[in-house]
């Protein structure tokens, strides 16, 4: 998470949603060792900051190799994104390839109260 | 249902949707002892526990010899997932294949009082 | 409208529903005697019974070789099926193939009062 | 205008949809002469008559070698048919065919206060 | 800016949608130097005055060379279309390709008070 | 088979080909009584003689209420039309709806000695 | 094998394709006792007789329980066939949903001498 | 045909292939009256000259309020181009949309010897 | 390359396909140490033995952390499965994602002599 | 062309196929000075050395704002790749965007003789 980076809001004062969809997310699955892959898509509504992308794309590298369930990485995304930038509302969702003959997808949201 | 198997939600206190998608479900008519094919969608938000997939997949295993209508499949994987796991709501959605130039899709949900 | 069959909905109580897609209708047109195709989408919510399947089939061949319109077909399968089962709702779509480059689709819905 | 026809609605007092979708739209640019290529979508609840289709296909004939804007044909073609069917409400969309590397869509609606 | 040319409204009072989707633009990443690839959406509600499609697509060009965030070229292309045609509302979204493996939407609002 | 009409090739001498996809067609299985839907494509060559596409259509309405298996219509279908413009090849296709989780494709062939 | 039955070839003398395409066969992988699914194409020339489509579907039902190996099946099903109607050629094409996030698909053909 | 325009090959002694897709033909048929329409494909080696893309647009326009059958305009378009650039050869392929539930392709070659 | 199981072909003296479609292959750039993602498809003719798919699924991973070209990853797949089950012909295609706008297919064919 | 670079090819002697899409090609019209937008698709067959990747992104970069004609540009990309790498053989294809209703494709092939 040390590797976020933010840079200042261009329209601040005006509520505007960026949406980011990372097509190559892998993690691995922390029962059997194998690796997972998910489509990983980020949509929020920026307060003062925004996420800065080639930075975002590193952070998303620690999980390559990280033992984690699908139900906690996309909570631990959403804690840690929301931690970074302070969002006005944020959404995470994850959607897993075939597994077993079943897919999954998994969504949080945070919304600034 | 006796297969079906948790473990603690992650994110206890926050409103997330976890849904799993049964892309090869199979069962079989009562009336003509044919077999009838189904994706089966479950859509649910958890509360203190999540439905572990593994066992999910063989729970579903269980309907591939046993006679049983459209309606009440449905029904029925609603009623025993909700008991298993006691989820804040929950949607099954069963979409079947075509029987006579027609298919069919049905859709049951759960909310937690 | 007697072909139609119906059978004891097995959840009574709770609201879910059912969709049939009949992928195959054909109808004749009143005016020039030649055919019309069509995909008919019965979704109804059942009260106290369900509409059987096989017989539904077997109605929708009644219309094979009918001379009727394209807003009183749908409206007259909405009356027969409402009338058959009773539904809490029920909405009929049908959606036509092409005509002098124009294509249709025709909607109506009933709410039980 | 004159060309279009109408007929009873079949269902006076259910309030349903009609859906006409004309794929082979074509009007002339007033500014280069050149023509114009649309699909043509009317959506509307009807009142106490319908639009007969082979009269509307021989309406929208008379586009054929119009100069005319897409915002001005949109709503010339939502006055012309609300003035000759009086429906409860009534959508006309025209989605447009690239033009410099943009395409259009126009979208406009009338509901009977 | 100044390219923007306008024409008046031919359908004053009446609340209807213009949607141009310009699948063409480029501009250029003030980081690497190395351009980026979007479709631009515009979507709004004109009051009294429409936007020229010929002007604008000379517009979007002044973008080709011009090194700009994503974040702010979407809303300086709002900023700029809403002071030229003064709409009762308009939504412009940035669709932009793969970079890293991730794809980026932007989507901005302006309602008028 | 009476109903079928040509017209002159235009272009006698120039081997070319003609594709026409009837996208309606309906008939009626021998043993179950109940209606069959398929796409029927008719690929030629021609040689002195075209096909006349109204009395086409007309043709193949003839097999609506006719019972005959998806083999036996694909190939008299190619017997009638070769009969009736002795073209210089031509092939048959029907592409049937599914039927117990089965759809069928027939493909045959004349050419020319 | 057994239920197989045949009728005779409405068209002897011409070569012809018929193709028959099941979109829901499942059978058991020897080694975890989990069921597979895929969809099987037969693609044949008959000779003298044709294969019954009926009884075909219940001779894929024999494999419902079956435990087999993909490559295996695929050579099964030729084999079976090939000696039931005895064709001039048959193609077998199985195509299996996702394990492990791989697919397959296993093709054997026949051709007599 | 007069409208037709070309410039020198900048690569003659390569065969290379050319093909221009206009998705916007229309014509008219002679017998009804009314308007057809098509996407009509031209793919071509040239050999000293190319055709120039602006005044094939014009050329096309020609056809516009032309009362002129399927088969016949596919086969004009060839001869019309083949006289005008002399290509090595020369595919037209006219798709046409759905007339009477039946929809048609028509394609001539042309190869120089 | 230890990883690779096989076991005997079930229908040897029969020239037939074998296809596995790997949706989740991923390595590292050698150049810049970022991953990168890859559908690996192995179609092959199988000569005394066959691949065995879950240990496939291992070796497979042995690239999970590799620093290794596009090029070079195809090639060294083809060798080593080549190796190790000595087929009548194989081909190895990788189809890469997006990298500066760019995707990349690289395709390696073997056959026995 | 200084800017393309080359490294040795890792399977010298084995005749394999590599191929790369640039989704996002754009140079200028000479005549009208607007940009053109194109897919440009690189598929050739190594010798001694194979095309970089990054080098030859920044070698398209030098057709963003050079005028330079669809025929032109397509047998210019491949002398210029040809002499770069000396391959066995190489197709240029270029699929460009809809301009005036008519969008393009250029193929250039060359082969070592």
């Amino acid at each position: 998470m040390d590797r976020l980076e933010t840079f200042p809001n261009p329209a601040v004062g005006r509520q505007y949603r960026i949406k980011h969809i990372l097509h190559e997310f892998t993690s691995v699955c922390p029962l059997t060792g194998l690796p997972d892959f998910a489509t990983v898509t980020i949509d929020y509504v920026p307060d003062a900051i925004c996420l800065e992308l080639k930075a975002l794309k590193y952070y998303f590298l620690e999980f390559r190799n990280m033992g984690i369930f699908y139900e906690a990485v996309t909570n631990k995304i959403l804690d840690d994104l929301v931690e970074r930038c302070n969002p006005i509302e944020m959404t995470i969702t994850t959607d897993w390839g075939v597994r077993g003959g079943m897919s999954s997808v998994i969504t949080a949201q945070y919304r600034k109260q």
